[in-house]
């Protein structure tokens, strides 16, 4: 049977006993029948995304069950350029940064310009393509004042220190290397150069004579934050040949998507929150697996839920969950798409107690038509710490998905 | 209690659930009392050779079983070398070998010499000895027009390509380097000077000379092809000093086995198919377990009905593979030999519906008087993924195994 990858990643959904909730975690507490259906019919088993006891970010969860290793890990930088379309290369530095409003002295006025929501697509083009000493400037607007920029040329380094003097009333501050290494050296020059260079350039732009007129504040600085190195590595749907599509709203999300070889479908109703459009993610979702061999479909309001300590609304957020696993469910027996294995799993718990991402493993489920089954019939914490998957790694879960796509090397003869 | 090891090998005996079989694996759905009786006196799980997901062939699957790790894995050539009866040393390059007929350009004519059956041990013999520029050859004779080649000197490389053109009509193909190392030109330049020679004193030859008299094609030719280099391992039975024996058909496993420093008991009747002598395997096992701490009992018919799509005839075979452990279990407990431990294991699984080995894991058993048991009753894929052993790798399995026979070290103090 030639086969198909549905992933369904709850994010944060891994939790604990809540005394509010009868002390049962969110996922034992909440109605969800179309998730114990996926356990029961299928294999179960509990997941340390990188290794037991080690909380993850969003980043590297999603860097791991998409096929990749900690050591593949470009921190945030490279992940934002991504997220915001831009495609990188080995040895790529990349930078979130804010527009800021500065004075003539480089002294920092306003950390986000106003918040300026307008006109930053043209103040990125500015600066885009600017060349110095060698390296070449690849500068993008994101969402309101942020925007990313990334650096190319031979011999960068990411040990550089940030900016962004993270209050107003202070000044620019000169990046440093942050080693003895003369490439952080090299690099810290570079990007002040480069951030002078960006004052000057952006403080003559029509959009913020504009602004100015209009008694706003003009976006005139770069302050740059969490640089990060593009590793040498390659897309992983490139690497093993198969074809695959992330359905998401969070950007973190989609840049490690892209940067996986992952095609990309979102949308504006998309709102990485309790008020997301289930019924259209489930309907991309069928639609993108037409096409894909590997389709991740992201949910993330049940992380939020922890970050908040609501284990009710992470309660709702996973009967929302379950609402839209039980859409993608009747519509593949509607199309009769019987090739296509549903695979639940999360990038890490954030447990409400602790209101931050924790180590305690993941609950996971795989079930698929001729795929082994187990005798554990819902899908929570405790239930499936004794599945037939037994306690597996991120990238074991991952390289079984894939071992039904039949792309990953056979070793030996 | 000093024990011993009887670890029975069912070759590709991990499956999936078949339609034909009722939702059932063919292991859960073949009547298996002896294997059922290990299971419920002894400890069960589920094990991956290398890694969850991937899939193993037979050669490196039993090179775990046998305690070594994939960096060990020397490639096709040496492991047939080793099962042709050919002792290799760290270094050494072998390639697997037809005889084939050439003309006078090196033009192959017949790829497989006529299918010569008789005389090969003549012409082997004309060959091995041969030195070239330093270079020693090695050259043994194997079933019908193949052979083995090994070449012994140092610098040698394995990465060179074949020389088999594969098609006749064609001329030997020149080997080159693989890649930019000089080992590897200086290694092809040797072997494309052996192939030269080879052809001059076969053509010679009184096999060949009587051949051509009586219309048959002369074996004048040698073709190479899987170039591997022996890895400087040594023997595991050395290194850890216990005596081991592996009673089995395929040269594939009994190549494993040699080089691990096993003695081996083959026999014309066993014939790797399901038309085997289990009688004769098992009495030859009993044997073995008198001179051996560690006894390997492999058995070939269950991944052959797995490669077919068989799901019948991998029941059948399995039912196979379970008398010939009734015979064992019966015979020991004849020859009150208490302290056999006997574990049941497979290389990797070939599921039907692949035709091909597979990522999932394999059912594991131990089971001795006086080790630890747990509540599984039965072997098969979904019991023992509920086992006692878990899910563990390959190499924690034959480590398992030896600490039963007090030969591995102890680490720290």
């Amino acid at each position: 049977m030639e086969r198909k990858i549905l992933l369904a990643i709850a994010d944060g959904l891994g939790d604990r006993p809540c005394d509010i909730l009868d002390g049962k975690t969110p996922l034992e507490y909440a109605k969800t029948e179309h998730l114990n259906y996926l356990a029961e019919k299928g294999s179960t088993g509990i997941m340390d995304l990188y290794q037991a006891g080690s909380p993850v970010g969003t980043d590297l969860g999603h860097l791991i069950l998409f096929g990749y290793s900690i050591d593949d890990y470009p921190g945030r930088g490279p992940i934002e350029a991504f997220g915001n379309g831009m495609e990188l290369i080995g040895g790529d530095v990349a930078f979130r940064c804010n527009f800021a409003t500065l004075d003539n002295d480089m002294k920092v006025i306003d950390r986000r310009a106003g918040r300026i929501r307008e006109g930053t697509e043209e103040l990125a083009s500015a600066l885009n393509g600017l060349e110095i000493d060698g390296v070449k400037v690849l500068f993008k607007e994101a969402t309101e004042h942020r925007a990313v920029m990334v650096l190319r040329g031979p011999g960068l380094s990411q040990a550089v220190t940030d900016t962004d003097p993270k209050k107003e009333g202070l000044p620019v501050k000169p990046s440093l290397g942050k080693d003895n290494n003369p490439t952080s050296k090299y690099t810290a020059v570079i990007l002040n150069k480069i951030l002078l260079e960006a004052h000057q350039i952006l403080s003559k732009h029509p959009v913020n004579i504009s602004r100015e007129k209009q008694g706003l504040l003009p976006a005139n600085g770069i302050l740059t934050r969490g640089a990060g190195m593009m590793p040498n590595i390659d897309k992983i749907t490139e690497r093993l040949n198969f074809k695959a599509c992330c359905v998401a709203a969070e950007s973190t999300v989609l840049g490690v998507a892209r940067l996986a070889g992952f095609n990309i479908l979102s949308d504006e109703s998309f709102t990485g929150n309790i008020d997301t459009d289930i019924e259209k993610k489930a309907s991309f979702a069928i639609e993108a697996l037409k096409y894909n061999d590997f389709v991740a479909l992201h949910y993330k309001a049940t992380d939020l839920m922890g970050h908040d300590n609501d284990p009710l609304g992470k309660v709702k957020a996973i009967e929302q969950f379950d609402r839209m696993l039980g859409l993608v469910i009747s519509s593949l027996k509607q199309e009769k798409m019987e090739n296509v294995v549903i695979a639940l799993a999360a990038d890490h718990s954030t447990p409400c107690e602790r209101k931050e991402h924790s180590g305690d493993p993941v609950p996971i489920v795989i079930c698929g038509k001729n795929l082994r089954k187990d005798n554990v019939k819902c899908y929570d914490e405790i239930s499936c710490a004794n599945g037939g998957l037994n306690r597996i790694k991120g990238a074991d879960f991952n390289r079984i998905l894939l071992d039904y796509l039949e792309v990953t090397p056979k070793y030996g003869n």
